[in-house]
């Protein structure tokens, strides 16, 4: 399937904040049109062709073949853009010619994978047009601006509960534009279209109307317009400042991950967010970052190992804050990769085992005692077992290990690294050495063995 | 689908070894009805019909309903066994009268579940039999007493290279009988059958002629009898002592799998086969195996710490060599399951943890040299990570690490656990506590990083 992506327009809003063209507004760290092309790949899209208008040169240039972003970019030209953005559809009708039906989207538009995966998956009536509708007005933080629709859906609703099995049971769009008075959903911008909305557009011209809107309401009228409901799919129209305030917290706040442990989600990814705001701008890689993240534990690592437990436990505790950037970075700036994933597990694996051995050491050449010597070998045993029993469920089961489903009370023991890190934390501003080391032997050893016994039930 | 396992004979060449009815006869561990119903299940059928006939009671008593196999057992008594193995195939026709088409196996053949998959994917002609034939016939051990199939292969192969395309290429079985002076392959003993051939059998009956074979020659006079190559899949016709012995030995060269390393395969393998061959015969568990290995390693690991370097390694090498039999006796008796390789992953890993801690403690205070502690350290962090990149591996893209196709020249370093093991055995003998534990920290980090780098491009 192809996208049509729309990048003409003139962004008059934003130009308080960025001088440039509008689809080349940085977004943490990258163009508002790359984030386009990069979701337009995760959800499976490749050949995308973007149609340029004000300032097309510099939008062109900067964009190139659209390779470094693992797509295929050719461009349309649309002379008559200032005339609306109708007018930029029909400029790439010679490259949808042999399409049975396409994507449509907004340069200026964020948007999920989700939400591209929705409404591709939404097919257009014959000669139609299917609309991305967000149908939870209520969470679109500038209404006042945003293309309103009205459908038919509590009637489609009913007539569904006692009508044919066959009938397209999805609503209508019985009405369109920015100044509805009565309405219940948001166009959110990605369309599902055929060239009937190509031939709308033209007769719309030949009367002197020149926007999508008018396209779509001209179908709409012929019963050819339905409404693809996105759900909970998130996106926004960045058009302002107060909307790219938005835009960015969006994207934040779906950083954190559901494996995320306790001092994770409560603690770490607190500061590590906003680290990862700042840092997106950089062209800082996410491994490069898993590495910086590694040397910082082996300090931390050899601060114990010469005695200073309260400084080694406060660079392990930076460290492990971290430790969330490299990943955040990844899925901020559509960077994940196997490798990297590899990558970041064998450091975090290597740099836990040198900060439980500079700890062991510290705290027997402070001590004397071999009972540090003894807890140390059993907390650097047990500390690896906690990725070794997910990591192996995934690969017999082909499913994510999820402790808040697997785990039971054992995911308050803060065996996983998250915790570790954090009881070596406190541990070292403590300066409790060897108590530090028989917690972490007690809890990973003890994770894992209350692990495999309820596995028994999963496997 | 539904399959028929003929167990009515009398076995009279088994007497000697066997005084019990022939398919209750143990073949290392479990009767060899009982190795043909897991064959089944394993090829995705649990629906068996067992013919009875000599002994049957005492046949019947011993399986049940053949739950405790995980397969469902209904039974069918042949009284006119004795007049030959067509008889016993007509008992049990009122079980398969709904079915299209259904498997035909002897409980006396050993076959592998690979071979039950070829034949129940080779659809019989309408109303006939496709007949799984072995096309190697010189690696059949009794040729004397086999039964020997006559086919047309190479006159089909040469229709098909200028054939048309739809035709059924198939062999057809043009001959069939022991005593076949002309013959290219041999009858393996499962069918894949129709009604049809019950139709023949009963048409025999009539004329006086009551074996399997005869139904099959009759079909095959009227071009309804197919032949369907079982490729190198392995089985033997257990019928007499000298085949019981070839049957063994068939079973235990399945036992060692690719992915053992290069101890494993050239020394390990050779000690652990025979030694699951003694045991197959006692109740004893894979799990209760894995477990016993456990204390093993951590008895070594116990002589190592108190400075017994050449028992610890002995004992060592000892667990390293056992450790291969809780995974021979699961394959050898139909015991894998998903929590079994699990528990002896997270066993195996903290024994290598104990062994290492041993040599450590061992080592330092024999020496006072804080190296040991130091290489005992790397060598805790490195030891786990072989496993771990496997299977992040192995969960990231469903496949199998292969250490032939992945690692390249680092598989000849021995740090996997067989050449790790290995490596403390000599070491321990050698009383080169230091040297061996600096080995170990070396060759598991240098694997891990090497590793790391190759994965690069098959990630």
């Amino acid at each position: 399937m192809r996208a049509v992506v729309l990048a003409a327009g003139e962004g008059r809003r934003l130009r308080s904040v960025h001088p440039g063209p509008k689809p080349l507004f940085p977004l943490l760290g990258l163009p508002l049109i790359v984030r386009t092309f990069c979701t337009l790949r995760e959800a499976g899209i490749a050949d995308i062709v973007v149609v340029l208008g004000h300032r097309g040169d510099e939008v062109r240039a900067a964009l190139g073949d659209g390779s470094r972003w693992g797509v295929r970019v050719t461009y349309a030209e649309s002379p008559d853009w200032e005339k609306g953005n109708g007018a930029s559809v029909l400029a790439a009708a010679p490259h949808v010619a042999g399409e049975r039906s396409w994507l449509l989207l907004m340069a200026d538009h964020l948007v999920t994978p989700e939400l591209v995966r929705r409404v591709a998956a939404c097919t257009p009536p014959e000669g139609g047009v299917a609309v991305g509708v967000d149908f939870t007005p209520a969470r679109v933080p500038d209404l006042d601006e945003a293309t309103k629709v009205q459908t038919d859906r509590v009637t489609a609703r009913d007539a569904a509960d006692g009508g044919a099995a066959n009938q397209d049971t999805r609503p209508s769009v019985v009405a369109i534009g920015k100044d509805l008075s009565a309405f219940d959903g948001v166009d959110c911008g990605v369309f599902h279209a055929t060239s009937g909305l190509l031939d709308a557009l033209r007769a719309c011209a030949e009367e002197g109307r020149h926007t999508l809107s008018d396209g779509v309401r001209r179908l709409a009228a012929q019963g050819r317009a339905v409404a693809c409901d996105i759900g909970d799919a998130r996106w926004c129209d960045v058009d302002d400042p107060a909307a790219v305030r938005h835009a960015r917290r969006m994207l934040l706040e779906q950083l954190p991950t559901p494996r995320d442990g306790l001092i994770s989600r409560h603690l770490n990814r607190k500061l590590s967010v906003p680290i990862s705001a700042a840092l997106a701008r950089f062209a800082v890689t996410p491994n490069q970052l898993s590495f910086a993240t590694f040397l910082l534990t082996a300090l931390a690592a050899g601060l114990f190992a010469a005695g200073a437990f309260v400084a080694g436990g406060v660079v392990a505790q930076v460290a492990s804050v971290l430790d969330g950037v490299d990943g955040e970075i990844a899925r901020l700036k559509f960077l994940r990769s196997r490798f990297g994933e590899l990558f970041d597990a064998i450091l975090d694996r290597i740099g836990d085992g040198l900060l439980l051995a500079g700890l062991t050491y510290g705290t027997y050449a402070a001590t004397g005692s071999e009972w540090a010597l003894l807890f140390g070998a059993l907390a650097l045993i047990g500390s690896p077992l906690s990725m070794m029993i997910k990591d192996r469920y995934r690969a017999m089961t082909g499913d994510l290990y999820r402790p808040d489903v697997h785990d039971g009370w054992v995911r308050y023991l803060l065996a996983n690294r998250d915790g570790r890190m954090f009881v070596l934390f406190l541990g070292g501003i403590l300066e409790q050495g060897l108590a530090t080391l028989a917690v972490l032997a007690f809890t990973s050893l003890t994770q894992a063995v209350v692990r495999l016994a309820r596995l028994k039930k999963f496997l």
